[in-house]
Protein backbone atom coordinates (compact mmCIF):
# COMPACT_ATOMS: atom_id res chain seq x y z
CA UNK A 1 0.00 0.00 0.00
CA UNK A 2 1.38 3.72 -0.89
CA UNK A 3 -0.04 6.90 0.24
CA UNK A 4 0.62 8.94 -2.72
CA UNK A 5 -0.49 9.00 -6.19
CA UNK A 6 2.84 9.21 -7.95
CA UNK A 7 4.21 9.45 -11.27
CA UNK A 8 7.71 10.27 -12.95
CA UNK A 9 9.17 12.34 -15.31
CA UNK A 10 12.13 12.29 -17.58
CA UNK A 11 12.44 16.28 -17.53
CA UNK A 12 14.42 18.48 -15.77
CA UNK A 13 13.36 19.60 -12.42
CA UNK A 14 12.87 22.92 -12.80
CA UNK A 15 10.57 22.55 -15.73
CA UNK A 16 8.53 19.53 -13.49
CA UNK A 17 7.35 22.40 -11.00
CA UNK A 18 5.82 24.82 -12.86
CA UNK A 19 3.62 22.53 -14.88
CA UNK A 20 2.52 20.82 -11.28
CA UNK A 21 1.73 24.26 -10.07
CA UNK A 22 -0.24 24.96 -13.09
CA UNK A 23 -1.97 21.68 -12.75
CA UNK A 24 -2.86 22.26 -9.14
CA UNK A 25 -4.05 25.81 -9.70
CA UNK A 26 -6.16 24.35 -12.21
CA UNK A 27 -7.97 22.08 -9.61
CA UNK A 28 -8.47 24.55 -7.30
CA UNK A 29 -5.68 24.17 -5.51
CA UNK A 30 -3.24 27.25 -4.12
CA UNK A 31 0.39 26.97 -2.65
CA UNK A 32 0.64 28.01 0.89
CA UNK A 33 3.80 26.69 1.73
CA UNK A 34 6.48 25.61 -0.52
CA UNK A 35 9.61 24.49 1.16
CA UNK A 36 12.66 23.37 -1.02
CA UNK A 37 14.19 20.68 1.36
CA UNK A 38 17.12 21.16 -0.92
CA UNK A 39 18.31 24.49 0.57
CA UNK A 40 17.08 23.85 4.07
CA UNK A 41 19.43 20.73 4.55
CA UNK A 42 22.39 22.02 3.28
CA UNK A 43 22.00 25.23 5.04
CA UNK A 44 21.07 23.40 8.69
CA UNK A 45 23.07 20.38 8.39
CA UNK A 46 25.56 21.19 5.26
CA UNK A 47 24.83 18.09 3.52
CA UNK A 48 23.99 17.88 -0.12
CA UNK A 49 21.15 16.46 -1.50
CA UNK A 50 19.06 16.31 -4.95
CA UNK A 51 16.74 18.85 -5.83
CA UNK A 52 13.64 18.06 -3.36
CA UNK A 53 10.65 20.86 -2.69
CA UNK A 54 7.53 20.34 -1.07
CA UNK A 55 4.41 22.27 -2.23
CA UNK A 56 1.71 22.93 0.59
CA UNK A 57 -1.69 22.84 -1.56
CA UNK A 58 -5.17 23.74 -0.72
CA UNK A 59 -8.39 24.39 -1.67
CA UNK A 60 -10.17 26.78 0.02
CA UNK A 61 -13.86 25.50 0.16
CA UNK A 62 -13.01 22.33 0.73
CA UNK A 63 -10.15 22.84 3.72
CA UNK A 64 -12.68 25.45 5.64
CA UNK A 65 -15.37 22.76 5.08
CA UNK A 66 -12.85 19.86 6.20
CA UNK A 67 -12.28 22.65 9.62
CA UNK A 68 -15.71 23.39 10.29
CA UNK A 69 -16.53 19.68 10.72
CA UNK A 70 -12.93 19.00 12.41
CA UNK A 71 -11.18 21.71 14.11
CA UNK A 72 -8.21 19.36 14.78
CA UNK A 73 -7.77 19.14 11.09
CA UNK A 74 -5.13 21.82 10.71
CA UNK A 75 -2.91 19.07 11.96
CA UNK A 76 -3.17 17.21 8.53
CA UNK A 77 -3.38 19.82 6.40
CA UNK A 78 -2.18 21.49 3.65
CA UNK A 79 -2.73 18.47 1.55
CA UNK A 80 1.39 17.86 0.34
CA UNK A 81 2.74 17.56 -3.43
CA UNK A 82 6.20 16.69 -3.63
CA UNK A 83 8.42 17.08 -6.49
CA UNK A 84 11.92 15.36 -6.02
CA UNK A 85 15.15 14.07 -8.60
CA UNK A 86 16.06 10.47 -8.24
CA UNK A 87 19.84 9.13 -7.99
CA UNK A 88 18.71 7.94 -12.19
CA UNK A 89 18.20 11.42 -13.13
CA UNK A 90 14.59 11.51 -13.19
CA UNK A 91 11.72 14.17 -11.13
CA UNK A 92 9.27 12.29 -9.20
CA UNK A 93 5.68 13.96 -8.67
CA UNK A 94 3.78 12.92 -5.56
CA UNK A 95 0.56 13.51 -3.65
CA UNK A 96 -0.60 12.50 -0.84
CA UNK A 97 -3.19 10.27 -0.51
CA UNK A 98 -5.76 12.24 1.20
CA UNK A 99 -8.02 9.81 1.83
CA UNK A 100 -5.52 7.91 4.05
CA UNK A 101 -4.48 10.96 5.65
CA UNK A 102 -7.87 12.13 6.76
CA UNK A 103 -8.03 8.40 7.87
CA UNK A 104 -6.33 9.37 10.74
CA UNK A 105 -9.09 11.82 12.00
CA UNK A 106 -11.50 9.16 12.06
CA UNK A 107 -14.63 10.98 10.90
CA UNK A 108 -17.15 10.03 8.48
CA UNK A 109 -17.82 13.60 8.07
CA UNK A 110 -14.53 13.95 6.09
CA UNK A 111 -15.09 11.34 3.44
CA UNK A 112 -16.72 12.97 0.70
CA UNK A 113 -14.04 15.96 0.58
CA UNK A 114 -11.06 13.12 1.11
CA UNK A 115 -12.55 11.55 -1.92
CA UNK A 116 -13.08 15.12 -3.66
CA UNK A 117 -9.76 15.88 -3.20
CA UNK A 118 -8.35 12.45 -4.16
CA UNK A 119 -10.36 13.07 -7.49
CA UNK A 120 -8.48 16.29 -8.07
CA UNK A 121 -4.99 15.00 -7.51
CA UNK A 122 -5.75 12.22 -10.01
CA UNK A 123 -6.84 14.35 -12.81
CA UNK A 124 -3.04 16.72 -11.45
CA UNK A 125 -1.27 13.50 -11.67
CA UNK A 126 -2.61 12.69 -15.48
CA UNK A 127 -2.43 16.47 -16.93
CA UNK A 128 1.45 15.90 -15.40
CA UNK A 129 1.94 12.76 -17.18
CA UNK A 130 0.48 14.44 -20.39
CA UNK A 131 2.34 17.62 -20.47
CA UNK A 132 5.81 16.22 -19.86
CA UNK A 133 7.69 12.74 -20.51
CA UNK A 134 6.62 9.84 -18.31
CA UNK A 135 9.09 6.88 -17.47
CA UNK A 136 7.56 4.23 -18.37
CA UNK A 137 7.89 1.43 -16.02
CA UNK A 138 10.32 -1.36 -17.01
CA UNK B 1 -8.23 7.65 19.18
CA UNK B 2 -6.79 11.25 19.04
CA UNK B 3 -4.15 11.84 16.05
CA UNK B 4 -2.48 14.78 18.31
CA UNK B 5 -0.81 15.95 21.03
CA UNK B 6 -2.85 18.60 22.61
CA UNK B 7 -3.29 21.48 25.20
CA UNK B 8 -6.23 24.38 25.64
CA UNK B 9 -4.72 27.60 27.19
CA UNK B 10 -6.53 30.20 28.93
CA UNK B 11 -4.49 32.98 27.46
CA UNK B 12 -5.03 35.73 24.26
CA UNK B 13 -3.88 33.75 20.87
CA UNK B 14 -1.00 36.19 20.41
CA UNK B 15 0.48 35.20 23.28
CA UNK B 16 0.45 31.53 23.09
CA UNK B 17 2.02 31.51 19.36
CA UNK B 18 5.56 32.61 20.78
CA UNK B 19 5.81 30.36 23.56
CA UNK B 20 4.97 27.52 21.38
CA UNK B 21 7.55 28.79 18.35
CA UNK B 22 10.57 29.07 21.56
CA UNK B 23 9.47 25.50 22.93
CA UNK B 24 10.08 23.97 19.29
CA UNK B 25 12.86 25.37 18.97
CA UNK B 26 14.04 23.96 22.48
CA UNK B 27 13.60 20.78 21.12
CA UNK B 28 15.42 21.10 17.65
CA UNK B 29 12.31 22.07 15.65
CA UNK B 30 12.62 25.27 13.13
CA UNK B 31 9.50 26.42 11.64
CA UNK B 32 9.40 25.82 8.02
CA UNK B 33 6.09 27.06 7.37
CA UNK B 34 3.68 29.21 8.70
CA UNK B 35 -0.27 29.25 7.37
CA UNK B 36 -2.52 32.02 8.60
CA UNK B 37 -5.57 30.10 8.03
CA UNK B 38 -7.80 33.18 9.47
CA UNK B 39 -5.91 35.61 6.84
CA UNK B 40 -6.56 32.97 4.28
CA UNK B 41 -9.95 32.05 4.75
CA UNK B 42 -11.09 35.65 4.66
CA UNK B 43 -8.79 36.14 1.44
CA UNK B 44 -10.27 33.26 -0.39
CA UNK B 45 -13.95 33.01 0.84
CA UNK B 46 -14.62 36.36 2.54
CA UNK B 47 -15.39 34.12 5.90
CA UNK B 48 -14.55 35.32 8.99
CA UNK B 49 -13.39 32.53 11.27
CA UNK B 50 -11.40 32.45 14.92
CA UNK B 51 -7.23 32.66 14.76
CA UNK B 52 -6.37 29.82 13.47
CA UNK B 53 -2.49 28.93 12.72
CA UNK B 54 -0.55 26.27 11.20
CA UNK B 55 3.36 25.45 12.15
CA UNK B 56 5.00 23.35 10.01
CA UNK B 57 8.20 22.47 12.37
CA UNK B 58 11.19 20.33 11.10
CA UNK B 59 13.45 18.61 12.87
CA UNK B 60 16.36 18.74 10.27
CA UNK B 61 18.72 15.92 11.51
CA UNK B 62 15.60 14.02 12.23
CA UNK B 63 13.84 14.82 8.67
CA UNK B 64 17.24 14.22 6.82
CA UNK B 65 16.93 10.61 8.15
CA UNK B 66 13.53 9.87 7.13
CA UNK B 67 13.85 10.47 3.56
CA UNK B 68 17.08 8.69 3.51
CA UNK B 69 15.10 6.10 4.36
CA UNK B 70 12.13 6.98 2.47
CA UNK B 71 12.41 9.55 -0.34
CA UNK B 72 8.45 9.55 -0.23
CA UNK B 73 8.18 11.13 3.04
CA UNK B 74 8.17 14.53 2.32
CA UNK B 75 4.43 14.10 1.38
CA UNK B 76 3.89 13.83 5.20
CA UNK B 77 6.32 16.45 6.36
CA UNK B 78 6.72 18.99 8.41
CA UNK B 79 4.95 17.97 11.07
CA UNK B 80 1.95 20.31 12.40
CA UNK B 81 1.57 22.26 14.84
CA UNK B 82 -1.47 24.24 15.18
CA UNK B 83 -2.81 26.76 17.09
CA UNK B 84 -6.34 28.26 17.20
CA UNK B 85 -9.10 29.94 19.74
CA UNK B 86 -12.09 27.96 20.37
CA UNK B 87 -15.51 29.32 20.12
CA UNK B 88 -15.55 29.79 24.22
CA UNK B 89 -12.24 32.43 23.65
CA UNK B 90 -9.36 30.05 25.10
CA UNK B 91 -6.38 28.56 23.06
CA UNK B 92 -5.32 24.86 21.76
CA UNK B 93 -2.34 24.02 20.70
CA UNK B 94 -2.40 20.82 19.24
CA UNK B 95 0.53 18.35 17.42
CA UNK B 96 0.14 16.17 15.07
CA UNK B 97 1.32 12.88 16.39
CA UNK B 98 4.20 11.93 14.61
CA UNK B 99 3.42 8.21 15.34
CA UNK B 100 -0.05 8.18 13.44
CA UNK B 101 1.48 10.50 10.92
CA UNK B 102 4.64 8.12 9.81
CA UNK B 103 2.41 5.09 10.47
CA UNK B 104 1.18 6.43 6.65
CA UNK B 105 4.33 5.07 5.61
CA UNK B 106 4.49 1.37 7.23
CA UNK B 107 8.33 1.48 7.24
CA UNK B 108 9.70 -0.11 10.50
CA UNK B 109 12.87 2.10 10.08
CA UNK B 110 10.75 5.55 10.64
CA UNK B 111 9.55 3.75 14.19
CA UNK B 112 12.67 5.70 15.97
CA UNK B 113 12.41 8.93 14.42
CA UNK B 114 8.41 9.04 14.81
CA UNK B 115 9.26 7.80 18.91
CA UNK B 116 11.76 10.20 19.61
CA UNK B 117 9.44 13.15 18.07
CA UNK B 118 6.44 12.06 19.65
CA UNK B 119 8.41 12.60 22.62
CA UNK B 120 9.96 16.04 21.72
CA UNK B 121 6.16 17.21 21.02
CA UNK B 122 5.31 16.01 24.57
CA UNK B 123 7.97 18.10 26.13
CA UNK B 124 6.24 21.02 23.41
CA UNK B 125 2.76 20.72 25.26
CA UNK B 126 4.49 20.48 28.57
CA UNK B 127 7.02 23.32 28.30
CA UNK B 128 3.14 25.24 27.07
CA UNK B 129 1.49 24.23 29.89
CA UNK B 130 3.87 25.49 32.14
CA UNK B 131 4.29 28.76 31.03
CA UNK B 132 0.68 29.42 30.42
CA UNK B 133 -2.37 29.14 31.96
CA UNK B 134 -4.22 25.76 30.83
CA UNK B 135 -7.89 25.25 31.35
CA UNK B 136 -8.72 22.36 33.20
CA UNK B 137 -11.22 19.82 32.27
CA UNK B 138 -14.58 20.03 34.11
Amino acid sequence: MTYTLSTTIDAPFDDVVPVVTTALQDEGFGILSEIDVTTTVKKKLDVDINQYQILGACNPPLAHEGLVEEPELGALLPCNVIVYETEEGNVVVSAVDPQQLLSLADNPALDSIGDDVFGRFERVISTVDDELETVSEA
